[in-house]
């Protein structure tokens, strides 16, 4: 039940609305909050929170928030004023917001903050909705294919006091992949590099109670005609348990459990890419295709 | 996935039939399989076989049905035959039954011997109905109340080949409570002794995956207004996992996991009773109310 | 592997000390780390930190600590410094800890700010030692016996930055039992009012993975000889799964999962002391014996 | 804690004996029982029953073991003796073995039917060693390399009673894979077609309690430096979940749970062997590489 302060919900184009949110109510067992202006908004049901909605026509994703009280959220905003980024405040833009401020990372990407209405914590005999046992807990964390990932690093870290948990590199020192924390979890946006400027997420992960609910779900999957990608396995970088799959609407998806938490003092670490089969995975077991460490929507 | 052979399926009255299907479906998961002649049957969703029938008025047991092959039931029908039981064949009685032979134990409560149509075995990717993930697998066991417990048990041991696993009995040597298995589990059918003709049913138990499950399935009981009478723990006879709560329609469920399997030369367990204050649970705790020891429906 | 900023580390005065250290590295699976002037510390063994220090003599708690940056010790050593409250500074006083600044709530336990030199965090295929599949992953929280409750909340409060995740009160508003967080986790520290000064604490709680990991640490004190006092269940308080026993040396133990995180902005939750059966557990069962709600050690 | 009548114990060879004694003893948890003549017998400790011996050099299997009364293990001395194959009694010949008769197959490996002096039921609170949490709780199967696959298939069905359960055939209709059942486990015995007479392991299993422990393991193994070379998963065949390392001293071993029980009258699931790149498992994922498909020890 650890849900809280960190990704708060993220927004994610799919090219069938409708296809795709009969697959997260019905497989993954969310509930439809609301739909406002072609936006459908999906919940965990533990609280009222949303945790992703849907917009009909493409792929990847549009923003994704953090969660803040009001006045951290209007502190941020007045260190954004000095910057030359587009900042917006969002005040009760979406179900159940209060405060938002919104900016646009170099690359492209929306991140948010914002304060929610509904600030309770979540206790599992007290949960709103008519959950299913195995069903996601919350939105884990989301990973955005970035074709300026030293630029978008650089402004989370400057201007928005994330901190890099884990980063790949190449010999030359430049940035191959980076997993950033905003609070104590390992990583609330990942980041891989791509040329594609088309491309903008890798994938956006559920949070899942423990091994044993991946792997009902992953039977779930299975039972309605879904097939993994990759995993399940533990990750190297942030010991999260992992499995991906293409989900419907055209992005893939990451089923997350055990992330690792930070202390504010705990140093980065940085590895030297390798052209070894398998360093996703601290078990080994068959790597993941090329595809997979490349291709994102 | 252990989920066959061992008690098939049972026949329970309840006070409210509607409130009872309602909750068997929306709070523990079951399917609607059939209704015929005022018997509900309710399944599990791993297979097309029933679990559970419910019939209005009433509370307690009507049968309870273990499952062979025709052959064994042929044979054991000519056995029966020379007893002074009444046996009657029940073959293709219930939905998907195929044989069956039905026969009264000295207390009242039917014995059913059945084979099935659908003999698949269990596929948690192949499940024929859309399960909860918390959903129990199968009927694990049914511990009965019975006012002729020696007379039961011994014609479970003579004619139908039950084998005791363990039993409490008085410093007389009559016996208090006994667990009887036909396959490998260490009890299909327990007894307890009573006074009372009226009461059949101890607790009936449906098997859950893992102690896990059983938390689960407690939050969503909570969640629905329904708190336990003893547990969760687990079990000296038989090391099973437990949780107790009286369920819809006046009778009291057991949530089971991890029931001992035993082999044919296993010793039969004896203990004498004595005035402990829990030897019910393995853990020590809380001990159960003596309404637990006692009382039936 | 949610391990970090919530409670570091307590020390606790057993009756015993060998065969606690034999209980707590035997049973528990915890490593001795070091011996310092009579003082044992044990460590769950993910990272160098130690987590429980035992000393010879007694029962109940002499301090507990909570990690934080040095720049954070260093700004609350000089808040403390305006207060009449005796401070003081601590550096490398114990294994593996850096900077310390300790602080005598007016109940009279103290209260360390401490920063540790191992600040990697927890990965499971690198843990320091070897360890039990199912020894507790850290210390979780601490529950104090207070006689100046009120006091020493408010001190928390105010000198500490402690918020109150929930309380219990008497209907005119006294202080009987109060939840408190420096994180994100409902609590680090709790206080149960008593009258007796001799009584310091009412547990001391380790993490546990999961309900299963409770489940098997349960069938090992069996195993060894230990019983419950209390559960497993799910608390009202917090969420978190529970089972209580007394440990060796004479101190009451939790084993703890699924503690639930707050967000700054959660308000206390606050109940009236009432004459229930069982508010302690969510899912009913058993009510603890009154011993378990007014007696430490 | 499903542990018994299925495959009994096995001996294999191992190409350095103490490398391999300390692997299973500290990375395994299992208990050394017993050396004799240059045999060392290890047991997973619930009871004092062996699970698996060793001997110094080469690798595979010498014989495998099902356990059954002393009644059963006449009756089938009696129908052996028909055959042309060589049959011994091996009564005494291993450490808590009782009666023994051993068969040789048409491929070479011998078969052992035995009984045991413990018959007692796992009880998790009653363990006869102090277990790692997370140690394996009994063999669960092994799958044999076989150069006469359809001779030894036949040579089980008719004159030890094995059934099977799933079967992989060529167009011809020749068998590539099959599984094998004794009692009411999925199989306690698998063969692989091979061309390599000095081939005759293709696996041996141990049983898991769940997907969680399996996952333990993994960090265990990882944590001693050995990786996967497939899995984890669940296998479309038996259903099991799944996970293969290379262990010490040169033979592949599988960590296994939920292994599907079958009735006697289940029918036998043939499919016809295509090229399809991941029919192993259920859930999809990375397939495994071409050697896991045909190479043994």
């Amino acid at each position: 039940m650890t849900g809280v302060r960190k990704l708060e919900h993220a927004t994610m184009a799919v090219t069938d609305l409708e296809e795709s949110v009969d697959c997260y109510t019905d497989v993954f067992g969310l509930d439809e909050l609301d739909r406002r202006d072609g936006v459908v908004y999906l919940g965990c049901g533990l609280d009222e929170n949303y945790d992703l909605a849907l917009t009909e026509g493409g792929t990847g994703i549009e923003h994704f928030a953090i969660r803040l009280t009001d006045a951290e959220i209007d502190a941020y905003e007045r260190r954004l004023a000095d910057t030359e980024a587009d900042v917006r405040r969002t005040d009760g833009a979406e179900p159940g917001q209060e405060s938002g401020v919104r900016v646009s990372l170099p690359s492209g990407i929306d991140v948010e903050l914002v304060s929610v209405a509904d600030t309770r914590y979540l206790h599992p005999t007290k949960a709103t909705a008519d959950r299913l046992g195995v069903a996601p807990l919350d939105l884990d964390h989301i990973n955005l294919m970035s074709d300026a990932i030293e630029e978008d690093v650089a402004f989370l870290e400057d201007h928005l006091d994330f901190d890099v948990s884990d980063e790949i590199v190449e010999e030359d020192g430049s940035t191959v992949q980076s997993w950033m924390r905003h609070g104590r979890f390992h990583h609330d946006a990942g980041f891989t590099r791509t040329d594609d400027p088309a491309e903008t997420l890798h994938h956006i992960a559920f949070q899942f109670e423990s091994f044993d609910h991946i792997k009902l779900f992953c039977d779930r999957l299975a039972q309605h005609g879904y097939q993994l990608e990759y995993g399940p396995s533990r990750h190297n970088a942030g010991s999260n348990l992992f499995a991906y799959f293409w989900g419907p609407g055209g992005n893939r998806i990451e089923l997350s459990a055990e992330m690792a938490t930070l202390d504010p003092d705990t140093e980065t670490g940085v590895r030297v890419l390798e052209e070894e089969s398998n360093t996703v995975s601290s078990w080994g077991g068959s790597p993941p295709k090329q595809e997979f460490l490349e291709k994102g929507s």
